[in-house]
């Protein structure tokens, strides 16, 4: 039986990926991801079966990377940050019979966008995603609500597309009852890829033109401060 | 100016380090950190200045960090997993003056333990650490209740220590007043390195002896499931 690989290749750079998701992708016969990311892999593709899929085609992706596998060939299916969280790894759980998966983990963008911003996750945090194409945003809401009132640092994902681009404003306000309005905020769009902007601001004074479906958004807990231009949270040593 | 970079190597086995993170190493001529991390690192350390502590000397390990770049080596505090969560991103950035700092992240346990469980995170998920050394329990307990009560999936850090024993079982108490007993539980000691044990159970019939201070916890939302021997939380596609 061929292995399916679930590969989270990072943010997107080469230098964020991992040897073992280097290792699986050169491994596979057979590469399937959404086009932007296998664009993302640059040379890695020489030479390998590509099946590439538009942006709503994720179950699409699965089924014909779990076919591939079923056919005898070794394949990978890759998206970008962790396979694990908000990635591929769950639908091919759940529709994968009779197949020898392996989860290859990769960086998420929060801890991508953290490192260029300093060090403003630290502690504990959570991860939010904004899209309510298949959660209910009251779900979502009471999230906001409950991360706020325990002061986790919170790292938004999927804070607009092309088509939801009024969640982020209700996110703050909903964050706003419970955390200071000085609370840093950092923005970091195309973390760890081309094109990577990195901005910060705070809790009650943020732009929301400055992000995009391509931003991931930290706001701090109620320790978290700016140091040169950097966030920071401390994890509570006496310093 | 020398670099200090801040490098997260992951869970500890080579596969699981970014290339990047090999490249701050390769590159420094001065490598900080923790014994059990060091040794972590094989032949990475040949020929190259190392200063070791023991596991308390955090603080003491930044600041020979930082003198060691300020007398103008290149240098490499390495801690396992992401540097920026529960890492030596944070001290470093609050200590560090006239210092050029560049934090690389790496693979946090919770994903390492996920991807060899399943699928377990998928959604919106939190880390909370259970150690109470730098932060009050109050916090502690307040983040575990709204956490469970807004049906995140929960990754316990640091679930046990030598000496903290307890903290393991109160904080089931606080998440079984929200979760289901029936909730699926991921227990992975020493994820991605040498030891590996990986163990389920559900929530109300947990055995707190299969936890230990190199182990992370993960504990499902409220449609996590168990499929052939792996945990999966579905994203919410209709499968």
């Amino acid at each position: 039986m061929a292995k399916l690989y679930v590969v989270g290749i990072g943010p997107g750079g080469r230098e964020n990926m991992t040897l073992k998701a280097l290792k699986a992708i050169e491994e596979s016969e057979v590469l399937v991801g959404y086009s932007f990311y296998i664009e993302l892999l640059g040379d890695l593709v020489k030479a390998k079966e590509v099946i590439k899929t538009g942006m709503r085609g994720e179950l699409e992706r699965c089924k014909a990377a779990i076919e591939s596998a079923r056919a005898g060939k070794t394949t990978a299916i890759v998206s970008t940050g962790d396979s694990g969280l908000y990635g591929m790894a769950g639908p091919i759980h759940e529709m994968a019979e009779g197949v020898e998966i392996e989860v290859v983990p990769g960086i998420s963008s929060a801890f991508s966008a953290a490192a260029e911003l300093g060090a403003p996750i630290m502690h504990d945090f959570c991860t939010i995603s904004l899209s309510d194409l298949l959660t209910p945003w009251e779900t979502i809401e009471s999230r906001l609500e409950m991360a706020s009132k325990a002061d986790f640092v919170i790292a938004l994902y999927n804070p607009k597309s092309k088509t939801r681009t009024t969640q982020i404003e209700r996110a703050f306000e909903i964050i706003r009852e419970h955390k200071a309005d000085s609370t840093p905020v950092g923005i970091v769009k195309n973390s760890g890829r081309f094109g990577k902007a990195v901005s910060t601001s705070t809790l009650g004074d943020t732009d929301f033109e400055d992000i995009d479906m391509m931003t991931v958004v930290i706001v701090g807990n109620k320790e978290t401060y700016f140091k040169d231009g950097n966030i920071v949270t401390p994890r509570g040593y006496s310093i």
